[in-house]
C-alpha cells in the first residue's frame, strides 16, 4: 500500500542537530519512499492529513523485558537482594506462558501509546512478546535469555538455545520481527555457553544482546572468579566479534570503554533502572567521547518501573548534567539520537530517521498540546522532544506504514 | 454545590504510606465533606461516576514562575551564564504583560493536564498569572519577585513591593488565590529589602517565597559578601521568622540544615532544573532525616523544561537512589507526600489530601491507561503514582468542588 502523510510537520536527522520542515512524505509498502517531492509512478492508495502534527521516527527501545510487565511495582523501594529474590524471582517462576502473553501485551501497549515502534527484548518466554508484537503491530528484536551451560538436561544452555532457533522458526516470517541470541550475563553464563552463543550468532547471521558490568558486585565477582571485568570476559569469549548490544555498562574502567569502541559494541543505557536498582549514573559522556553508539532502553518494568522512551530521553539528558555538575553534559541531540538513529543501529534496521529507503516507523506528535508549546522557527526540535514532551502528546504511530495507534486508540487489526 | 463523586478508587494518605478505598467521596462546597458515608444533611446536586478510575489529592507545584513557560527552550545544553544572560534575561525583558499572560495559560494547562491543582508562583508581571488561573480554575499562590533595594525611583524594591499589594487587592476576592511575599534572593536582594519583607509578611500575615543556595557560585559569593551561607543569611535577615517556602537549597551545610529544620522553612526541591542548569543533586535524604518539610517543585520551563509534576516526582525517588547508590533512598510515598501533603502545608492549605474537611481538590486518573497496570490488591499506590504514572493518565481534574477538566479538556467557565 502507498500513502501520502500531507501537511505534517517533519523531524529531520542531519548530522549533529535536528530540524522539522513541513512537507508531504511518501510512504510506499513499508519504507519512506520520497519527501516533499513526489517519487516517480507512485500513486497514494491513502492520504493521512497530519495538520498540527509533528511527524517523527519512531523511539527504539534498545534494552526490555517485555514479559516483566506485570511485575512492575511488585518490590519498589528495597534493597537489590530483596528486589531480585523476594519480589521478582518468585514471581517470574510462578509465570505462566498466558500470564507472560498478556504482560507483554500491557507493556507493548505502553510503549506504543508513548512512541516506541521497536523493542529489543530479552525474553524468558518464548513466542509470547512475539504473540503480542504481532497482534499489535509493533517492531521488535527478539532474543530468548540464555543461561546455564551447555549440558544437558534441562535446565541449561542447550535447552534454551534450542527454544531461541524454535521461536526463530515459529515467528521467522513475520515481516516485524528479528532475533539475537540474548546470553543473560556473564554471571548466569558458564565459559562454554558464553563462548558457543557467539559462534552461533556468526553462523547464523544473528546479533548478541547480553547485560553486561550493571552492578558493583557483578564486577568485583567477575574479576575474582575470571581476572577480569565482565566487559573483557565478554570479549575474551568473543562475544564482541559478531555485533553485539550491551545493555547496562554502568561500572566500567577506561579499559572497558575501549573495548567497547573498538569492537563497535553498541551499548544499551537504562537510567532509570540504573538509578531505582541503586546502581547509579553510567559514564556515558565518556562513552561518547570514545565514539560509542550509545543508545537508550527502559528495561523491564519491574525495575524503572516505566516503559516510555520520553521518561528515559528526559533521564539521559538530565542525569550526567546533574551528576557532573555540567549544563552541556548530554544534549538533547545526542539523546534523541540514542533513541532513534543509534538504535536502529544496534539493533541493524534501516529506520530511526526519516528519510528515502528507511523503514516506515513514524509517531505523529500532537502540536496542540501544551507541553509542546510554543513550536515556532526558533525551536529545537530536539530539546522540545527531550526535555518539553512526556509522551502524552502521541497522537498516533505507524510501524512498517501502517497505522496501528490513531486518536490515541490502538487500531492494527 | 454538593457533590457525590461514586464508584472511584480513593487514594488515602496513612501515617507513612498510602492506600486506597473503594468509598464513595461527598463534596460540599470547595470541602470533602465525607468518605464512605453519606454525611447528616447532605444533599447532591450532582453524581460523578468515577468508575475505573483512581482519584488522587491534586499535586501541588511548591516552585514555579509560569510567566516563563514561553522561554521553553530558549536555551538548553548551554553553561549558565549563557542560559540566564544570552537565553532567559533578553526575553523576558522583551516580553509583554499580554504574553506574560498567554504565557501563563499555557504553562497552566499543562500543569492542569498532568494533575497539577495548585501553584505557588514567583512572577514579575502582576495579575498576569493571577488573571490565566481564575480563567482556567486552578488554585494559586502568587508572589510577586521582588528584587533590588528600598530606594525610588524603579527599578527598586520599593515599586515592586507596592506591586505586590496592589495584586492581593485587585485579586484579593478570588477564592482560589492567595499571596506571598517572594524576595528574589539574597545575590539580587539588598540587606534593607531582605529585611524589610519579613516584617511586611509579619504585619500582613503572608508567607515568604525565596531561591536559596541553587548554585556553587551563589553559596561562595554569599559568603564572600556576608560572612555566611546565603541560608544563614537570610535567617539573619529574619526571612524565617514567618512561615517561609525555600527553593532549591542545593548546596547546604550541615549548619544550614539545622537552620531549616529549627526555623519550620518548607523546601522547595526542583530536581530537573537543578538537574539541567548543573547544579547537581539537593541533599534531600539528609533534609527528611533532620525533619524537614521538603515539598517539590517543576521550577519555571525555561529550565526544566517541562511543567509536569509526575516527571518530578519520578526523578525525586530516582536521582538519589542514583547518587547514593542506594535503592531506598527517598521512597515512592515520601516522594508522593512532597507533592501533596507536605507542598499543602508548606502554602498553608487545607489541601494535600483526600479527608474530610479539606479542599476538594482532585485528580482522575484513569487506570485502564497501560502504565498504571497492573493495579490490584498488591499493588502500592505510590509506587504506581511515582514510577508507573506520567500524568498522561489524569483524565479528569477538580479545583475547589468544581471540575475544570474533563475527559482531558478544559470545562471551566
Amino acid at each position: 500500500m502507498n500513502t501520502i502523510v500531507k501537511n505534517g510537520k517533519l523531524l529531520l536527522t542531519c548530522e549533529d542537530h535536528f530540524e522539522t520542515a513541513d512537507q508531504d512524505l511518501y510512504i510506499a509498502g513499508d519504507r519512506i519512499a520520497g519527501i516533499g517531492a513526489q517519487p516517480e509512478d507512485f500513486t497514494a492508495d491513502e492520504t493521512i492529513d497530519a495538520s498540527g502534527m509533528l511527524i517523527i521516527p519512531g523511539l527504539i527501545n534498545a534494552h526490555t523485558h517485555v514479559y516483566m510487565t506485570v511485575l512492575r511495582g511488585v518490590a519498589d523501594d528495597v534493597p537489590f537482594e530483596k528486589w531480585l529474590f523476594e519480589g521478582v524471582m518468585p514471581k517470574e517462576e510462578a509465570m505462566s506462558s498466558e500470564e507472560a502473553y498478556q504482560s507483554a501485551r500491557i507493556g507493548l501497549m505502553e510503549m506504543i501509546k508513548s512512541g516506541t515502534t521497536c523493542f529489543n527484548d530479552m525474553q524468558m518466554f518464548i513466542g509470547q512478546a512475539c504473540r503480542a508484537a504481532v497482534e499489535l503491530g509493533i517492531r521488535g528484536v527478539s532474543g530468548r535469555g540464555l543461561a546455564g551451560d551447555l549440558s544437558e538436561p534441562v535446565p541449561g544452555g542447550s535447552r534454551r538455545i534450542n527454544e531461541a532457533f524454535q521461536e526463530m522458526q515459529d515467528f521467522g516470517k513475520e515481516p516485524l520481527l528479528t532475533f539475537a541470541l540474548a546470553p543473560h550475563a556473564p554471571y548466569t553464563c558458564s565459559e562454554d555457553l558464553m563462548r558457543r552463543v557467539p559462534q552461533l550468532a556468526a553462523e547464523h547471521g544473528l546479533r548478541l544482546h547480553i547485560h553486561l558490568s550493571e552492578s558493583r558486585n557483578e564486577v568485583e565477582n567477575c574479576i575474582k572468579e575470571h581476572g577480569m571485568t565482565p566487559i573483557a570476559w565478554a570479549d575474551h569469549c568473543g562475544c564482541f566479534d559478531v555485533p553485539a548490544v550491551a545493555a547496562h555498562c554502568v561500572h566500567v574502567t577506561e579499559d572497558d570503554i575501549r573495548i567497547l569502541a573498538e569492537k563497535h559494541v553498541s551499548v544499551a543505557s537504562n537510567p532509570a533502572s540504573n538509578m531505582k536498582l541503586g546502581n547509579g549514573f553510567a559514564p556515558i559522556p565518556e562513552m561518547l567521547s570514545a565514539g560509542i553508539n550509545v543508545c537508550l532502553g527502559t528495561d523491564g518494568a519491574a525495575s524503572n518501573n516505566r516503559l516510555n522512551m520520553f521518561h528515559e530521553m528526559s533521564l539521559m539528558a538530565l542525569i550526567h548534567k546533574g551528576n557532573k555538575e555540567d549544563p552541556v553534559s548530554v544534549s538533547a541531540a545526542e539523546t534523541l539520537r540514542m533513541a532513534t538513529i543509534n538504535g536502529a543501529k544496534a539493533l541493524g534496521l534501516d529506520a530511526g530517521e526519516i528519510a528515502p529507503g528507511k523503514l516506515a516507523d513514524l509517531v505523529f506528535l500532537d502540536l496542540s498540546e501544551p507541553s509542546l508549546m510554543p513550536f515556532n522557527e526558533n525551536t529545537d526540535p530536539a530539546s522540545a522532544l527531550v526535555y518539553g514532551a512526556t509522551g502524552a502528546e502521541v497522537d498516533s504511530v505507524m510501524v512498517g506504514g501502517k497505522m496501528i495507534l490513531q486518536g490515541r486508540k490502538f487500531v492494527n487489526h
